[in-house]
């Protein structure tokens, strides 16, 4: 059976809404406190599967590679490949099915490989060797465009024949969970003669999808459509932490640079290009024609719902203060890819994308608080009377995101950030 | 004896004008054709010092470090901290003294150890981990918007109130003699409709000093100058190449991206900080004085000569086309790195910070083809009556430095790339 079959079931107990059904099995690194190492496990249902345990049994079969789960990052797996990326999941949910005596029936293994989620202590997934950000999705261009440019031309000239990107902060990608500081930088109101130095006053949240490069590609070579596609590990929810005030000054000309480089985080799991097989779509229509090297044959999008929370301090939920669906990207992962490439840049394992802050047509699916609260012209209201233009201390920002199937869904679990003070 | 002493000799024959005296010792990476595992050597004269084999005989103490020099790379030496550079510098400076038997009377070990340059390989020196460009000269800047913007008024606002950087691309950084493929990329001149995609027809150099980071620093912590200072391990000569077509289009509003992406090539040897630390002075006055977190009290530039020659093909020799100096830069490397991490960003070690282009006040002291040939208005004229307002395939671009001292020179050797066809 395919591990895409939605006949799969597994021995593992998993409720309908989880987002880790056994058609997901996203990757993710993990510590316990009675084995601290971390090491490479999927996540089924409540419980994470220690793939380094299962590795050590002889259940996996990684000929020269074994040992590479008991590592902590996912990078020397995905260096593997493609084709060994598929044989393993393909194992790891033979492993996992119903009918499958081989960990079912194994008490003592199953003890020790699968644990309880709520007992480990999730990582950052991968050692990030590049990140670079895009600006992708055309309703969010369209939307800065009209607050600080031309309302009646919002998108530059090269928006529509470029994914436009720029290279971003590959040390500061920290996982889920981790605290945020709010970043100090140089604050000059347009009405301010000369910049303070300070906190930022206009921090935000960009939603966006990650895409994890797992395999590598050579100086001064380009990448196809198909190329680009293969070397498509998985996907992570990114959290594109903005300092507005901090980028409103420095931008011009060579682009954000301490704005954006303070944070970013991601979820901790990585769900896999296979995983996402069955919400493939066509995006929008391209108008006008891209290039011939920017031409896609394939669907390369994805109808993936995605939702952002808030949780002030003094809220008893999180209340959700956008809902958009990555489905809308105007330039898909593989265009930015391609491009990417273009001039002959080399690619590693391990390289982190940023699809951009993920906007939709709708004043609900707006992906940043700049948007929400139109440049802090109108707060967004949440429960209890509290309002919001931009995030406060104490703050906390949840991302979820997920593609629904017929009874099940593949999702990434969350990506969560609280707000910090300077100091 | 320090070994910045002037009185210094070595029992290895070092010409007066070469840029590797006992008083420079700058790290490298190379193998050679007997034993090809890349390991850390240091330039003496006309000769590699290998430190693998100095390690392994037990002549440096580097305590549970050993091994640390058998490897590709000098960033688990860098790790080790200043006071291990330092001693580490003073040993090697020991080993070579003419009054030391250690090395020089032992002709199998000196053998082994101590070999001619010009049969080893010479491999790029260090793990980048992450790669920015900064924009610190007055003059490059003035120059650029001069020929760009308004001549009356060419600074941007915010240029001298922050050393202006973008996050470049690790991933292409390559060492000295490394081919530099043309790029390809969407171009789109200002008569142009739309864009298309191919060769790049305004290829350039810029003349910069990389800073090799050799330190970390927290994510969420500022650092002080004198914090900055100890984290910078050396000095590399770095050639960051140029697509002025690509950039034009793809710039606004992000920065430069595939424009800078394909290639970036630094000298094979790190000059460390110590070595120039002869050679300190104070930068150009800063007027408006900086924000507080950048001003300095050491004298954080160096008086360091640069020259750039470029030699088209059926020159018999590279002729000079750029003569400047280090000594220019409005930002010190310091000034940089202090704004790096302002914000919070964790930096790395491995991290490369390139100076920007150097320029000076003169006509000869600029510092790419772009103010050379002030945007292809004024070509510039080779020997042969060979002209060049941009670098066409074949040319080799090469940059030296050195700090000039009474009779003796601190030199970085030199960093060459010589363009290939794009197909």
């Amino acid at each position: 059976m395919h591990p895409n079959d939605p006949g799969l079931r597994s021995f593992v107990d998993v409720d309908p809404s989880s987002d880790f059904p056994i058609r997901n099995l996203p990757y993710g690194v993990f510590s316990t406190s009675n084995s601290p190492a971390p090491r490479v496990g999927v996540a089924i249902g409540n419980h994470v599967l220690d793939l380094a345990v299962l590795d050590s049994e002889g259940l996996i079969d990684l000929g020269a590679a074994k040992g590479v789960f008991a590592q902590s990052a996912i990078n020397a797996f995905m260096a593997l490949g493609p084709k060994v990326w598929s044989q393993t999941r393909t194992r790891i949910s033979q492993l996992l099915r119903h009918d499958n005596a081989e960990l079912r029936d194994n008490a003592a293994l199953r003890k020790r490989a699968l644990l309880p989620r709520d007992q480990v202590t999730l990582h950052l997934p991968l050692e990030v060797k590049g990140f670079t950000d895009f600006y992708s999705s055309k309703e969010h261009a369209t939307n800065v465009g009209t607050m600080f440019r031309d309302k009646t031309n919002p998108l530059l000239p090269n928006w529509l024949h470029i994914p436009i990107g720029y290279n971003g902060r590959a040390s500061t990608v920290v996982v889920s969970g981790t605290k945020v500081k709010r970043p100090r930088g140089q604050l000059k109101p347009p009405s301010a003669e000369l910049p303070t130095f300070g906190p930022c006053k206009r921090l935000d949240f960009e939603l966006e999808i990650g895409v994890v490069i797992g395999q590598p590609s050579a100086m001064g070579e380009m990448l196809t459509e198909a190329q680009a596609e293969a070397m498509i590990f998985g996907f992570v929810l990114l959290n594109d932490w903005s300092a507005r005030d901090i980028q409103q000054w420095e931008y011009v000309p060579l682009g954000p640079f301490q704005a954006k480089a303070f944070a970013t985080s991601i979820s901790p799991w990585i769900v896999t290009r296979e995983a996402l097989e069955p919400f493939r779509l066509h995006g929008p229509t391209q108008d006008p024609m891209p290039l011939p090297y920017l031409q896609q044959r394939q669907p390369n999008n994805y109808d993936m719902a995605l939702d952002v929370a808030l949780r002030a301090p003094g809220m008893a939920a999180p209340a959700s203060i956008c809902t958009t669906n990555f489905k809308y990207m105007y330039w898909s992962s593989v265009q930015q890819l391609v491009h990417h490439a273009s001039s002959g840049c080399a690619m590693n394992v391990g390289d982190l994308l940023g699809s951009g802050t993920i906007s939709g047509p709708e004043k609900h699916q707006r992906g940043s608080l700049l948007e929400i609260s139109w440049n802090g012209t109108e707060p967004v209201e949440l429960p209890g009377g509290i309002k919001r233009s931009f995030l406060e201390d104490g703050d906390s920002l949840s991302f979820h995101g997920w593609c629904q199937g017929n009874g099940y869904r593949i999702g990434f679990g969350e990506v969560e950030g609280t707000i910090v003070p300077s100091a």
